[in-house]
């Protein structure tokens, strides 16, 4: 029902931007899939981070824990592990999806592997039964978000794998680099097919391309879950980093890009400005991320739990600034979360994702305008923050927004973000019927 | 008792041994302690190999397995396993004492271990919970043999491991070294406080040095198993290899050795020649073991089982000739054996084993002359293979040899061994006592 609405708001909508140019010739305007619409619309997402270390008691050395095996993976022992709790914190925030990283930089899975070993079979925790990935999924569920994966198949530390590449050299290193490819497309296999439906899978560092031994993820996703926004690797990118892990991206920040993957060029500086902007011109649809941990302020960025953090949570106003530099500039927004070694997140971060929430909702808990209404609000939106809501019952702050801040006019967003600065003489009928149909998800 | 019993015999043989000479001066000569007398008078043991290759159905190829993971390691499945059914066909053989390969070449543990993932909680064969070390040692204790561990750390396809080193460069192999070494000490302490009083701890190759990175297992067995023969690294050899995989050695084949390691020297063919026939002169005890796969005849040499290999399985009387050329010969022999992907010793090696424990019976099921008694048999021993045997209830064949071929005289065969060539000038009543304090395990 909501689709079709919203599908009919779009069809005036774009007649209306097309104007007199409608119909006026060929063009080559990237429009967003179903997959990629979703994930626009819901605006907010979580990331929970968990993985060995965040039992060791130290503090998270990125560079160091890529390179240095834990040195005993039974300190893995979440005893009070209450994957509701995580989501209801999500669920508070607003966020409509979660991603688990299912694994990280140690390679250690958080499931039931058959390719894996180094996974919670190994663990004497829950007698090696446990399935955090299943326990997950079945409480996004249970209140309403979206679930998705994150597989790390760039670093390794237990196996070895450095940059996508096993570490080693000749004949063993080959082979265990084929090992490994096949060890990532079986674990992929594994995520793809037993957990139900998926939102994302977000491959960290993208998962390179299998032309250079890296595990040939692509058609295993798109085999088994068609309708998962897919992150990404030198093959495709459906979503693209936004360039920075400041929750944030600079304004204009286009969804358009000019390749079908986002990795580097020969100039970072140059590819890093691209990520962050995006391009008006780009001939592939790519909507940015916006990515921050909630532990990421005065001093500190932190995806992991660690010991005395607390004081870095950031601020609500501050979550707020950053919700309109993201969500209000065309990104998803995706804050990372990180339960403590109990296996519950934190109470600071839980009443600080609460606040936040509350605030989004006071400001934007109602919508200024409703779409199918006759006309357009007379705020003129002049930024990426202000948009008319049509009806969206699946909203993270639920309702219709209207406050005195921001107030946003929006219909069909993702869309027309890219419609908007279109050349309308390159678009015709039969592509404006396919961006609605694309919208219905036919 | 028996070991009371034998001492007297001892005393009486060492004394008539030193003859005048005895007392006469101080010397250097080696003596057995406890845990190699009672694997000398073994004199036969067997040591069973399995692995995840086992069920590749492939032919094992050890250069490639070493260098090459095993793709999918739940091919391990022995749906009929029984290792009742492996230690009656060893005890059948005459062995009194098995090993098994805890871990061999995969890095794969046939057990539950904590420290090392890839074992047998990782895969599906009984829930992951299967524990064939456990049902090992049950069994030998079961049929009254005594339960060894083969444990392999020199090689590792799976974590990438090859001659010791793991392989890479950097800070990262640095880093998975030490982290290899703590697992596989880790191992070895499993190995050695789960499952009660061990026989032998066998290294694949050697467990080189903890001065090279190897992991410092010795202060580990040594800490845990005070009764269990070391076999080897480069700080100790409580037993060394005879040089070859044939099962024999030859003539003479002394139980010293020049130093308190078998590692090689600079020249490997001397080296080897050392091996084969220790040194007389050699100023450690260190007695040599005679081992070969019984699927080791006619243009095989097959460790693991493997499709099709039944038609090379030793004859009788070619392991009856190993058994002249190696127990006969001071050397303890232990014969390779391997259960099928059923979990089974295969009927033709069970059938082998106990045709040739009955011909050993046959030939040795009685003795010729019983120590104790006054005096020595007429027929005076003139090579290793005559012995008088002492009141020995454990001895793999039972009862006391006696038979027309290759009549055994034997009274505390190792000491002798070594006193018959020792220069008596340089043994002193309070070494001799020695002797017989170590015989009684004092």
């Amino acid at each position: 029902m909501r689709r079709t609405f919203l599908s009919r708001n779009l069809i005036v909508f774009v007649l209306m931007s097309l104007g007199p140019a409608f119909g006026a010739g060929e063009r080559d305007c990237p429009l967003p899939n179903a997959r990629q619409l979703a994930w626009q619309e819901a605006e907010l997402g979580v990331v929970f981070h968990y993985d060995l270390h965040v039992f060791d008691g130290q503090k998270y050395g990125q560079s160091g824990n890529r390179i240095t095996p834990i040195s005993d993976y039974n300190i893995f022992n979440p005893q009070r592990l209450d994957t509701d709790q995580w989501i209801r914190a999500a669920r508070d925030a607003g966020a409509r999806f979660a991603i688990l990283t299912a694994t990280h930089e140690t390679g250690f899975a958080l499931y039931q592997s058959d390719v894996n070993p180094y996974c919670l079979k190994a663990v004497q925790w829950r007698d090696g039964k446990g399935d955090i990935v299943r326990e997950f999924v079945d409480s996004c569920r249970k209140y309403g978000l979206k679930p998705g994966i994150y597989v790390g198949v760039r670093w390794n530390s237990f196996f070895g794998v450095h940059d996508f590449q096993v570490n080693g050299e000749g004949p063993f290193r080959d082979n265990r680099q084929a090992y490994y490819r096949a060890m990532c497309e079986g674990m992929v296999r594994e995520l793809c097919t037993r957990y139900g439906e998926l939102f994302e899978i977000w491959f960290d560092g993208g998962a390179s391309h299998p032309d250079k031994g890296a595990p040939d993820v692509l058609p295993i996703v798109k085999k088994h879950q068609p309708n998962c926004l897919f992150y990404h690797n030198e093959q495709l990118a459906e979503a693209r980093w936004g360039g920075s892990e400041s929750g944030t991206v600079p304004y204009p920040c286009w969804a358009t890009f000019p390749n079908f993957y986002s990795h580097g060029s020969d100039s970072p500086r140059e590819h890093l400005r691209l990520l962050r902007t995006g391009d008006p011109n780009g001939a592939y649809w790519m909507p940015a991320m916006s990515d921050a941990p909630l532990r990421g302020y005065n001093g500190r960025h932190e995806w992991f739990w660690e010991p005395g953090d607390e004081a870095h949570i950031y601020p609500v106003d501050r979550l707020v600034e950053m919700y309109y530099k993201s969500v209000g500039r065309n990104s998803t927004l995706i804050l990372g979360l990180t339960p403590d070694p109990n296996g519950l997140m934190p109470a600071p971060d839980v009443v600080r994702l609460k606040q936040f929430g509350d605030e989004i909702r006071r400001r934007f808990g109602k919508p200024i305008a409703t779409a199918g209404s006759v006309g357009w609000p007379s705020a003129h939106p002049t930024s990426g923050s202000q948009r008319t809501r049509a009806n969206q019952p699946r909203h993270p702050h639920g309702g219709h927004p209207q406050g005195r801040t921001g107030a946003r006019i929006r219909v069909g967003r993702p869309l027309r973000r890219k419609l908007d600065h279109a050349q309308p003489r390159h678009l015709h009928r039969a592509q404006a019927h396919r961006a609605i149909r694309e919208c219905d998800g036919d």
